[in-house]
């Protein structure tokens, strides 16, 4: 038991890794809060997509008249997409970049942009700002992720 | 030769990662298997997304009707969109959860619950069942994944 | 430090997992590019989800004719969520796969066969060619995650 335990906490002894399991954790949590918002707009503008969804708002037509698009849902929909677009890119290949061995600071400066890129993003694109705001908070993320993908693939090509 | 096998065992003799594969394998395959409903109901209800997908019923006018969107094909299509939505991040939170180190039967309390929760959320979209049985089947699941946030987070906090 | 810079090494010395980190970085990468050729296609197609996107050409209702759905822009966003679909799973399940100790000529036949059938998969999209080239293709790389999660499964299995 001791011995297993003692294996399982080696990588999360490296502060690297530490430092990758915070970051992930936590634009993974900001990608799953999108399920929570679309949620409320989607009670808040009665805009829902299956007819057992809309069953509390009486039957037949009375109930049809909410299976339907609504701007605020579909931006907030969007946005999610988004996330798993650039998050899980971010969680497969910075994990990968974890293992390579790369300098605490350097680790950190990459996490902390990226996460912070992430967080801009969602609230460029649910205020929304004027452009080129959620364009470039886009391509700051992008470029994070491209840079930890160059490392990893110098570091460890076995093709 | 021989090392390296011994290296890349560690991580798979720990029963908590064994546990965190299996459970990670078993609701990955679920959501794949969205893809073959998803065929499936494409070709039973004849609507296709793509003009090369309709070249075999025919040319021009005779095909074209089969370009088009079907109740049950987007019923899939949204319990598919839903499952990377909350598949996703239990398999990257519940790696970094592995890692840090859980009692066996607390983390397979989590894993078992929550692939439980997720068949039963699948079931919930396809048959369909009423509501709430899909709205709790998801906030299940998504519980387990924030409750194992909140332990990798307070365990391997390095900001 | 030194200690903890040999203990993030051992995965990454492994050959099997500098395989696994090579291919999986190589799937991630293409699915990132499906966001630039998606954002290409908006830009010349002139066609827009946003408004705010479509500010800079003018105001109103000269601008609001770019919010639009076009059928490139559509044929790529759904290579893109294909991509989600299945490269995913691909790299959550090749990672425990890596970790289950597979002989490394056994690791490089499935994950060579994996990018190069996502890679066609795209190539098949986008040009597109006539089926069944990409429903082949994606029956390929949907067979070589399946096997590994099989192996994973047989290896690990902790219910």
């Amino acid at each position: 038991r001791r011995g297993e335990m003692a294996k399982s906490m080696q990588l999360i002894d490296n502060e690297v890794f530490r430092a990758y399991a915070t970051y992930a954790a936590i634009v993974l949590l900001k990608m799953m809060l999108m399920s929570l918002i679309t949620a409320y707009f989607r009670i808040t503008r009665k805009a829902f997509a299956n007819p057992e969804d809309t069953a509390s708002f009486g039957k037949g037509e009375s109930a049809k008249k909410y299976l339907r698009t609504d701007p605020d849902v579909e931006r907030v929909r969007r946005g999610h997409l988004n996330d798993l677009e650039n998050i899980i890119p971010f969680v497969g290949i910075g994990l990968l970049y974890a293992l390579s061995g790369p300098e605490l600071s350097t680790a950190l400066l990459h996490f902390r942009i990226f996460a912070g890129a992430r967080i801009l993003h969602t609230l460029a694109y649910l205020i929304p700002l004027p452009q080129p705001g959620r364009g470039l908070s886009w391509a700051v993320g992008y470029s994070v992720t491209f840079s930890m993908a160059y490392r990893v693939l110098k570091t460890v090509l076995l093709l």
